[in-house]
């Protein structure tokens, strides 16, 4: 690699490391403009109930207090079918039932309390089995089941598969809900300035958010900006338009002064996504040589009160997929219920499902005697097998690679043992998981896309769509673009996440903003070079082809002969720009594989787990950029870890209130617990990515937990099928063992 | 011109009109931001002088100053070879040498008194006239005429052409010192961001500020951006980098926070930019049929300090093509004096120019007892005269229609009487002035370009490096986007003069921006058209040539089959982006004809002039806007009309201080002193221009005053070479007639 490219691969700092760790980085949450007002929401109490009657006379008295709006002041049309920006019906405790913008936030928090709501109080079904059942509360008139019907895929003879099988293992699991726990909240500042709307927003997705905003308002496109510069973090909670973006805007319109909404800390644990929970029920059948002859897999998912997504498919489909097996069967049930709003959390039910499937892997291997690896490098699906519904092969596949060289680089087999073989108080133990992600999967209308400027000193303003969730982003499109061009990186600036001068590259979610944005940018830095060369040729009277860039400079191939880039650019018949557009393929199958392998030590008095080591091998297919491409792996270990171990929201079952919406008392992790962590890129070079790279972004959060989980039943022989795997809990389950 | 085009020619309000006049628009001196730093310039007090030794320590040591800098901090390199950023050697009252950095405005200017300097004064020179003298004192080492000889051009026998004549006459014009008075003041604000620059500045060229930032602090242009998005006027004043820019720029890289730097209204007289005087000395000869044989003229202009481009240049070679003559001599000396800077302003050179051979003109057509309007229509160059020099006919000339329709609406033939001919102490005099002026003249390498993006619902984003400094470009751009591509012109949404983000265009200035920012525009929007057609094509089956775009709407061709646009554009491939770019072929001759009549009034007992009426008609190619086109037109007359009567600024002869340095002494006009406009728009349709548009911007300006200076002769029988014609100047020379 080190000699085919000058700037690809190399370990670059954060184009914006110093402002992010300085503090002078302006976020959303740092924006204020003069004028502005500021606005409240009020929630409700109940989890189900009608508004009887509102009044908000005395907010609307309070000096200070500009406008009180309720359901019945919104405009008609929704950017979601099933969403009102506030309601008349709450569905969970939490819905945005009136909002009131002020002069101040203090004023505006007085006035909310002033709002009196008379509510007719409904029954409410707040878990998504009982919501399932026929009597259960119905948050809609088509019911609770989203889609009516479950989704059911299924290849093979499934009662064929397990009747050749020598073992069939059923299991149950569950998982918790999770908050994503952002940096920086849910925020935005709107302002209309002469028919037309600015939005600045913390957002994934600045043109999912003018889409949404616009069709709420009946606006045109064009009259709607959304802009992100800085973002403090998404991980998929902000990936659209929500019901704050609509409301500033709203209120900005009718006042005419620039407004802001951000939810405080406690609002965002209900108000926003949490990762839904899911329950997996697998039943698996394998042959005494491990190999697998049935998968069946069936997923319960509680997406809340609003989210009509089925996320219970996510977690399904891809137990469809990262083992070869000719006869499987998935089923998927995704329910609302009358608790907050699931929805997509670094990856779309995969870290739900790969818990549970590794889990249960593991539990088999142990039933077989098998060595845990060996009985994943005997089933994982190949390059061939891809989609195997659809016999579609992947594009590249890194799995085998990730696996062994994880196991080297552990050294799995000197450090494997029996399950709690270990003696003492203090026992350690050691597991693995495998892992595999489909990205870059892009929505219908959506191509790679992008714009490169060259100005006439040679040096270049990449443009892209693509907003930097703190990822690195705009550094890996600077890379892109400066390798593409042969410039040095340092000529290279980038302007993302602007609707109004960047093209629409969806949101940066879904691992897929690498391969979207980058080979946008990476086209179009071609094009521009392609202007360049022109230019070049003709003033050199050189043919074109002849003619190569590198290090800012003009070669003539086989010559010593080089004129600096300024020169040329500063000759071109106009300013050069460069557009990227492209389309990939439809039904293409990227797979962006993981191995990972843990080492704990379980303190068998006071239930506490440590993890001493996670190894964490990741095929990306390249790595742009060295450095933030090993941080997406360790921060999506450190959640991992944190997943298995530590993170729950809990909701009272009694009532839906949330007991602990705040960081203390729903575990976040600090620095603290961060264990040992050893990022190991491979790279398949898929042929699809820009120079051979795939997505990174969320298939570093799935293995942890089932490695940790299974290095637990390593050091203790107590397998756990639920998450986190508190103090608590293991010292429960090791109460239950010794009876 | 109804049925061929739907947007263009039809009258549009400015699409920013409610945010201008309701002062709700964010002008760069309406923008601060957290934790900036006010600048503060302290200037020479001498005209001519050199800093011995300068002692800003008590200006350090105030609390609140953060920064205090000085010749000895500058940079190295300078944007204009010149003028250094804070200069060693003072070379007119106000030259900048040292600049303060406190948290407030106040804090600011203490600290200026605060700094100590000791000068060694030198000899100085304020006249033009003197500054060519042997014995001058220098500016420079290489002298004070500009380029170290006076431009000369010529063609034909000049002595010849003064041979053939029946009548020469020569005569000596001089105009004063003049303001462009923008209601903004030059400012601007600096911000670093993750090692990159963003100034705000109210400037007409964005892309020149950031070519000449990033050559002063050698940056890449890539790290400057430059963004102007409402602005307060220019005339010529902000259409490059200034000390300013690169202060506010050093000192925010400096400490990091964010800084600004407005000009105070005093300061913006002595240190920016003002309109150069000029004095003319023509010798014409003619044939007593009126026939021109023979024009000599001689221009001299004082370019202040450090302007050292040849402004006398400007007002000698228009008055070689308004008309068409065999034999002609032009001359001109551009001087630096230890005056403040002249500049380019509403033009360059032309008014001063047009004001000196339409009084020329008149005198001669008074000695030859001919009509002023036939002998300006017997001699005006015609198309095919173009530039006499090279032989390039004109790409359009409206000269003639200009005349005539002028005259017309006028009714010359009947308000036109002998001069001097009423009675009574109020007397009433016509006069006219035609006026030509060269536009869209393009730098070497720059070249027509803008780009479209059509949005997925198929509105419509233009992205200009187009500045509107107030003449409604912005509209002017929307209104092109609109008609190329067939939508609804409510549809259309502008960003200009933002580098990020558009392309250079140049700076607003030259009367170029619709032929330049418009040709630009025009072609993206056809690029995006076309883009729209092939998906059309696609989905509907029908070949592209059959099908077209109106109101939003794919049509098909002799058919009632239409789609509407945002069917077609969520089709699209990818982000629908179209670009243009164009350069305009060399040595193309651009020609803007105008023709203006005023009658005036003039009270013989007080001096006062009136001006009673002003029909203004001007060969605009083609009205884009007929609103802003007639604005263009408005403004000019008024601003001529001060021109003619009332502004002067005034710098003493024997300090070179300037003595009525605000708008009051100044005498700027109030909108109690605008008289009747009639303004007239000849369409000769430009083969060049967007849809036949040439430029408006700077001709309004040149033929009031003549025009008025004409009728105030024929009104009294005085005829004055000299401007402002104040009502003292008035009696004076009553005065000296009477004897």
């Amino acid at each position: 690699m080190s000699s085919e490219f000058r700037v690809i691969g190399t370990r670059q700092p954060r184009v914006d490391a110093f402002e992010r760790v300085s503090g002078r980085a302006k976020y959303t949450s740092d924006f204020y403009l003069p004028g502005m007002l500021y606005l409240k929401i009020l929630r409700s109490p109940h989890p189900h109930a009608r508004i009887v009657s509102i009044d908000i006379s005395k907010a609307q008295a309070l000096t200070g207090v500009k406008v009180v709006l309720t359901h019945k002041d919104m405009p008609m049309y929704r950017w979601n079918p099933w969403m009102p920006v506030l309601t008349d019906v709450a569905r969970f405790v939490g819905d945005d039932i009136a909002v009131v913008a002020a002069v101040d936030e203090d004023t505006a928090a007085e006035a909310i309390d002033l709002i009196k709501v008379e509510y007719q109080v409904f029954p409410y079904v707040l878990d998504p089995e009982q919501a399932l059942s026929p009597n259960a509360p119905k948050l809609y008139p088509e019911g609770n089941l989203i889609g009516g019907k479950p989704t059911v895929v299924s290849r093979g003879d499934l009662a064929k598969g397990f009747a050749e099988a020598d073992l069939v293992y059923e299991s149950r699991y569950r998982t918790p809900i999770l908050q994503h726990a952002t940096a920086e909240s849910r925020v935005a500042v709107a302002q209309w300035e002469a028919g037309k709307l600015t939005l600045w927003d913390s957002t994934q997705g600045t043109f999912e958010v003018q889409k949404g905003v616009a069709k709420a308002l009946k606006l045109p496109m064009s009259k709607v900006r959304v802009i992100c510069n800085f973002m403090g973090g998404g991980f998929g909670d902000k990936g659209s338009a929500q019901r704050h973006n609509v409301l500033a805007a709203l209120i900005a319109r009718q006042t005419g002064r620039p407004t802001r909404l951000e939810l405080d800390r406690d609002e965002l644990y209900v108000a926003a996504y949490h990762r839904y929970p899911v329950i997996s029920e697998l039943k698996y059948g394998v042959k005494k040589d491990g190999t697998l002859t049935a998968i069946q897999a069936k997923t319960i998912a509680d997406m809340g009160a609003y989210n009509h997504t089925p996320g219970a498919d996510g977690t399904m489909q891809m137990m469809m997929y990262t083992y070869r097996c000719p006869n499987m069967k998935g089923e998927s049930y995704s329910v609302n219920t009358n608790n907050p709003d699931g929805g997509s959390m670094r990856c779309v039910g995969h870290p739900q499902g790969t818990f549970a499937q590794e889990v249960h892997m593991d539990a088999i291997a142990e039933k077989l005697e098998m060595d845990p690896v060996e009985f994943r490098l005997k089933n994982y699906a190949r390059l061939e097998d891809g989609d195997q519904f659809n016999k579609i092969p992947f594009t590249s596949n890194g799995m085998e690679e990730c696996i062994r060289r994880g196991a080297e680089s552990f050294r799995w087999k000197e450090r494997w043992q029996k399950p709690a073989s270990g003696a003492g108080p203090v026992r350690r133990g050691v597991g693995m998981a495998i892992h595999a992600c489909r990205h870059g999967g892009m929505p219908p209308g959506l191509s790679c896309s992008g714009m490169v400027r060259v100005n006439l000193d040679g040096t270049v303003n990449v443009l892209t769509g693509t907003t930097d969730i703190g990822g690195g982003q705009k550094g890996t499109m600077a890379m892109i673009a400066a390798e593409e061009l042969g410039v040095p990186l340092s000529w290279v600036s980038v302007t993302s996440a602007d609707t109004e001068v960047t093209t629409d590259t969806g949101s940066t979610g879904g691992s897929k903003q690498t391969i979207v944005g980058g080979t946008g940018i990476k086209l179009a830095a071609a094009d521009a070079k392609n202007q360049l060369l022109d230019t070049a040729a003709a003033e050199l009277k050189i043919d074109k082809k002849d003619l190569t860039i590198r290090d800012g400079l003009v070669f003539v191939k086989g010559s010593e002969k080089r004129v600096p880039l300024d020169q040329i650019a500063a000759k071109s018949p106009g300013p050069i720009v460069g557009k990227g557009i492209y389309k990939v393929p439809p039904n293409l199958v990227f797979h962006s594989p993981a191995a990972e392998f843990a080492e704990v030590e379980v303190d068998t008095r006071t239930g506490a787990v440590k993890v001493l080591q996670l190894v964490a091998v990741h095929d990306l297919g390249r790595a742009i950029n060295a450095v933030t491409a090993e941080n997406q792996i360790e921060g999506g270990a450190i959640q991992g870890m944190a997943f298995a171990l530590m993170e729950e929201q809990i909701l009272d079952k009694n009532t839906g209130i949330c007991v602990n919406p705040n960081h203390l008392h729903y575990r976040l992790p600090s620095i603290k617990d961060v264990p040992e962590i050893v990022p190991i890129m491979v790279e398949s070079v898929d042929p699809y990515g820009p120079f051979g790279a795939k997505g990174i972004g969320e298939p570093p959060y799935s293995p942890p937990a089932p490695a940790i989980t299974n290095a637990i039943h390593n050091a203790i022989g107590v397998r756990f099928s639920e998450l986190p795997i508190t103090n608590r809990a293991i010292l429960t389950r090791l109460k239950a063992v010794k009876g």
